[in-house]
C-alpha cells in the first residue's frame, strides 16, 4: 500500500477550455501542453504534428489526449486552436483547418513576428472565428517536445495583436491562458511588434548566427582554439546560434523589411567604430563604450537581467 | 565561549613570493589579490593604484599590505609585479618601476592583448628582470576593486606568453601562482594569442557593443520596449557591452590589426545573410543556421558550456 499513489485533487475550477488543439508539439508547444496540464486548463488536448514520430514522443510525455496527422482533425471542435509551428506553414495549416472550425472558436499562434498571421492566416478563417495572434517572449536553444518544460513562460512577457474589430471577449481568454502560464500580457499593433523585436531579437539573433558562422569558416586549428578560449564571450554567442534554424529561417523572410531597416543602422554603427578602430580614435571608443553601460543599467532596472 | 572565532590555521607551506606589488586593484587585481590572501601566497601585498579612493578601498577590503600612488614604490624589493591596470598606461608604468626592480624580479601583467607587453614593457626592464605576460580568461561586467572575488579564476584558462629566452623558472613560478587560483595554463607566443582572442572575445565584444549603441540612438519611445522586451537575445549583449570602456578601449586600439582582420571576415559573412535575408533565400539561411549549432555542440563538448 505505501508505493500507492494517491488519486490527483479534483481541478478547483472548470479547465478554461473544452477542447485544445495544438498544431505542432515543439519547445513552445510542448511547454504549453505541461502548462494546460498542471492547471488542469484544457478539458481535453489534441496534438496533430508532422510526422508520427514527434506525436508518439508526445503521447508518451502524457502531453495529448488525442495524436493525428491531420490538422483538421484535431482543430475540429476545438474551443482554442494553437498554432505552434514554423511560420512558413502557416497558410497552409490555416487553410486545412479552417473548414473544421466551430463558431465562436479562437486560433491564436506563437510565433515570432506577428503581421504574417492576420496575412496569412486571417484571410482563410470563417466569419465567427475569432483571431488572436501571440507570442510568448520565451524560448531556450533546445528543440522539440522533449525541451519543453511547464515554467518557461514564469515571469516572462507574452505579447498580443488582435487584428482591429478582435471581440474582447477572444482576446480575455488567450491572455487568461498566458497569465495562468506565469506570464505578464502586453497588447499591441502587429507592425509595431515586428519593429521592436526586430532590435531585441531579430537582429541579435542574426548577428549570433554571424559571428559563430565566421568562426565555422576559420582554419581547422584556429578553430579548435576558438572553442577552447570560448569563454571570453563568443560562448554566449554559440548559444544564441544554436536556435532552432527552420524557425528562424521563417523569422527572417517573414520580418525581412524590419530586419533590414535595423541591420542597415548596426552596419553603420559598426562601420563607425571600425573605422575608429582603424584611426586609433580612442576618445570615440571610450565614449561609445560608456554609453552602452547606461542601456545595461536600464536592463537591469526594469528586471530584465 | 561559543562565539570566538578559532584561530586561523597556519599556511601548511612558506608563500610562493614574498613580497608581491599589484599595479592596479580593479576586477582582476583585487580577485588575484583575494587568491593569495585566501592561499597564503604572498608574504606582503604592495598596491599602487591611480587614486587614493581606490588604494582606500583597497585596503579596508584587506587586500592590501601597503598602499601608495607610487608604482615604483609598490615595485621596489618586489619578488612579482603584477600589472593590473589598462594597456594604455604599461609604458609609463614599466618606465616608473624599472629603477626600482631588483635582479630576479619576475613582471607579469593581466591584460587581454598581449603582443603589446613585450613591446611596451619589455625594453624599460633592467637585466636580470623577467617578463612573463599573461592573460586569465575571466572577468565580468563588473569593475574596480568591489567586483573581484577568489574564485573569478576557478575552472578557467590562463594564458601565458613569455618571450623566447625567458627563463623557464620564472615562468612557471607564475604558472603556480595561477594553478592555485584554480586555473590551467596554456603557454603559446603572443601573437597567436592575439588572432585567437580577437575571435573569442574582442569581436564579440565589438558586435554587443555596437548593437546595443544602436539601440541607444533609437527614439525614447522604442527604446523602452528594447529595455522591457530585451529577454529576447538583446539582454545577453548588454551584459557585454557593459564591460570596463577604458578596458576594451585599449583592446581595440592595441590589438588593431588582428581585429580588423576578423571583422572584415566577419561583415563578408553578414553581408551574404543580408542578401539572403533580401532575397528570400530560406535555403541558404536555414544551411547557415544549422552549421552553427554543431559549433555550439564543439563548446559543450569541450565542457565550455
Amino acid at each position: 500500500m505505501e508505493n500507492q499513489t494517491p488519486a490527483a485533487p479534483a481541478p478547483l475550477f472548470a479547465p478554461l477550455f473544452g477542447r485544445v488543439a495544438l498544431i505542432g508539439i515543439g519547445l513552445i508547444g510542448s511547454s504549453l501542453a505541461r502548462v494546460m496540464r498542471q492547471g488542469g486548463l484544457a478539458g481535453h488536448i489534441a496534438v496533430a504534428a508532422r510526422t508520427q514520430k514527434t506525436l508518439d514522443t508526445a503521447k508518451s510525455l502524457g502531453l495529448a489526449d488525442s495524436i493525428t496527422l491531420d490538422p483538421a482533425a484535431a482543430a475540429k471542435d476545438a474551443d482554442l486552436v494553437v498554432i505552434c509551428a514554423p511560420m512558413s506553414a502557416y497558410a497552409a495549416i490555416a487553410k486545412a483547418i479552417a473548414p473544421a472550425l466551430k463558431p465562436g472558436a479562437i486560433v491564436s499562434d506563437v510565433g515570432s513576428v506577428k503581421s504574417i498571421v492576420a496575412r496569412d492566416v486571417g484571410p482563410h478563417l470563417p466569419p465567427g472565428v475569432h483571431l488572436v495572434p501571440g507570442h510568448p517572449i520565451a524560448g531556450t536553444e533546445h528543440s522539440g517536445p522533449e525541451a519543453g518544460f511547464a515554467e518557461l513562460f514564469q515571469g516572462r512577457w507574452c505579447i498580443l495583436t488582435p487584428p482591429a474589430g478582435t471581440e474582447w471577449t477572444a482576446v480575455e481568454r488567450v491572455a487568461d491562458l498566458w497569465r495562468r502560464a506565469g506570464s505578464t500580457i502586453e497588447i499591441m499593433d502587429a507592425a509595431h511588434h515586428d519593429r521592436v523585436l526586430a532590435i531585441t531579437s531579430h537582429l541579435p539573433h542574426l548577428i549570433a548566427y554571424t559571428i559563430v558562422d565566421t568562426a565555422a569558416q576559420l582554419e581547422r586549428d584556429v578553430q579548435g582554439e576558438v572553442i577552447k578560449f570560448s569563454a571570453s564571450g563568443f560562448r554566449d554567442f554559440t548559444r544564441i546560434a544554436a536556435s532552432d534554424p527552420v524557425m528562424w529561417r521563417d523569422v527572417f523572410l517573414t520580418n525581412r523589411d524590419a530586419v533590414l531597416d535595423i541591420l542597415q543602422r548596426f552596419n553603420e554603427d559598426l562601420t563607425a567604430l571600425q573605422r575608429a578602430i582603424r584611426n586609433g580614435d580612442g576618445k570615440m571608443l571610450e565614449e561609445t563604450f560608456t554609453r552602452t553601460r547606461a542601456i545595461r543599467k536600464s536592463v537591469i532596472d526594469a528586471k530584465q537581467a
